[in-house]
């Protein structure tokens, strides 16, 4: 573990899982993007579709707003919906008073991309795969005033302990702790939305992954109301849409939250179908970060490069690791699929794997 | 004419038509916020229905760009899909290098308001009643290195000759025209959209008004590669939904233009008869900002607050004119409607006139 102050180097902090699949997304099986697959349910596409009878009016998001602070027991002046968890990004480099930002990586890019779009110069703490990737809170300079990380993290699958993660917080530091796949861990256990007693705290959350919204552009930012006051005075008017307002109430609703919460158990239960089956492959070198708590898989394998390229001939789209600082290119992100998919991706990957030795 | 250097004085530059329908907008029939009735169409609710299925996935927004470009003529990259022209004004006042900036008033506020949040000082050019809210161009003052004006001008509903504007380009300045309201004028005649010989010229265009898709969050941006460059690069990623791109797309195909065009002489029709109808007011103290040529039309009376007090009793939402530089209580903006709502809004407004005096 240790903390580097540099220039993007050469990790793409651009490129997105979407990309691996944009172009011929129809022929590949999707295992790059993780966002849960047979998404979004039929009941919450009509519940959508009826918000398009009202596009006429501007977007009123008080509603919403009040239905996401009810879900986790807070009053909405804590609450800022957003254009998806990259807006919440780009407002947290913009409007807040920063000079020296971490971000714990490896992690999502966005918010550092978003930090130096923004003009600053971002300190990084580089967890490392022998310590596990998980993260030692006295590792972190004390001249951070805004540290970000990721929980469970993207893309390290690691769950750190909510406890860990308070420690980071400071007098003077902001703490941003972006549970954008929280709601995919079983009891959402280790989650710090909706405490109310980590000075600087602030949780960003999305509905994109669970829900299958990735197109709708929302998500949330909890923080106290001096923080989330600061933000939304940086968001142009009307920032979230009339239909992604009606999916924000819609998914904060009980029953929804009780689904989410099966689907959290069933990924589970399919992500150790998936490790089980990743660890046959120990012999040939690859190894799996655990233990995985996210809704995809970390793993490193010899010529992984190659491998990715033969799984896309074979019908696979994986996520290439190396554009993830800390991370090279011998590591791939694998989105966790229900057990046929997982079964097919096992052989092709088998097959992959003697391709690339040629 | 005179230009004023100020804070943002009496005016809330942040209150918009919605929030003179928005709690009880039912019982209300909205002649405040300027989209056009009966929108959107059912056609296009179902175009935007149908691209809910694909709401899993993030949003790609190439195919838009491009239709949207072929639209005006131009290349793709001097088009930027926006969420909202909202979104556009933050960007153009986050992302540009700006020293002085001006914004042509009365005119909507947004643009002035998201210049100040970016931290600028706001230089405002006035037009007055005596002139016909009319430009000249002589009078905008040669430092401003970024000058804001309508065409058609909301709220005073003047039409710029496109030349006129044109005329403000110099050397190292950038000039912006939000013509929101263009597709409302019949032959969009004075658009500089899809002009390339303008130096600086950025034009702004909205899909809200015409298509009743104010939910949606969709406009765009036209302009030089190099700008349109910089303002992508302060976007958040993923700044469009699937849905708004989906309309972007539906909106710009030849037969939309068609009903678009359609509308714009509709409205010029109901327009005319708004007026002729306002004109008998005249007595009482009523005057039209005349030649108007917007969907909407602005008129000045004795105690326009009272009468848009007892408007709003007898069932009639009105837009206040105070909130706009330039102008005070005594104006008021009329969205265009058709001849029966219209019919109707005059004898409310005959009725509200005569208790305004009690």
């Amino acid at each position: 573990m240790h903390t580097d102050r540099q220039d993007t180097g050469s990790h793409d902090l651009r490129h997105h899982g979407d990309a691996e699949v944009r172009d011929d997304g129809a022929r590949l099986t999707d295992l790059a993007v993780n966002v849960r697959a047979d998404t979004p349910p039929r009941w919450l596409r009509e519940r959508i579709a009826e918000s398009l009878t009202g596009l006429a009016a501007y977007p009123d998001g008080r509603e919403a707003r009040e239905a996401v602070a009810a879900r986790h027991g807070l009053p909405a002046e804590r609450v800022l919906l957003t254009a998806g968890a990259a807006e919440a990004f780009v407002l947290l480099a913009r409007a807040l008073r920063v000079r020296q930002p971490l971000v714990v990586h490896p992690q999502f890019t966005e918010p550092e991309a978003a930090l130096r779009d923004a003009g600053h110069t971002v300190d990084r703490l580089l967890l490392r795969e022998e310590d596990g990737f998980r993260l030692a809170p006295d590792a972190v300079p004390e001249d951070a005033d805004l540290v970000v990380i990721g929980n469970p993290t993207n893309p390290t699958s690691v769950l750190h302990p909510a406890d860990t993660i308070a420690q980071l917080a400071r007098p003077g530091r902001t703490l941003v702790v972006d549970e954008a796949f929280m709601d995919a861990v079983p009891g959402e256990r280790e989650a710090l939305a909706g405490r109310t007693d980590v000075p600087g705290l602030v949780v960003l959350r999305s509905l994109t992954k669970t829900w299958g919204l990735a197109g709708l552009r929302i998500g949330y930012v909890l923080a106290a109301p001096e923080t989330i006051e600061e933000l939304e005075r940086a968001q142009p008017l009307w920032p979230v849409s009339t239909p992604a307002l009606a999916a924000a109430r819609a998914c904060v609703q009980p029953q929804a939250l009780a689904e989410a919460a099966h689907a959290a158990h069933r990924i589970a239960a399919d992500r150790a179908h998936l490790v089980a089956g990743l660890r046959e492959f120990a012999p040939d070198g690859l190894r799996v970060a655990e233990p995985a708590e996210g809704p995809f898989v970390l793993v490193r394998l010899p010529r992984a490069a190659a491998v990715r390229r033969h799984l896309r001939d074979l019908g696979f789209a994986v996520r290439r690791g190396d554009t993830f600082p800390g991370l090279d290119e011998e590591w791939l992100r694998l989105a966790v699929r229900d057990r046929t998919t997982v079964n097919s991706f096992l052989q092709a990957l088998d097959q992959a794997m003697v391709l690339s030795q040629h």
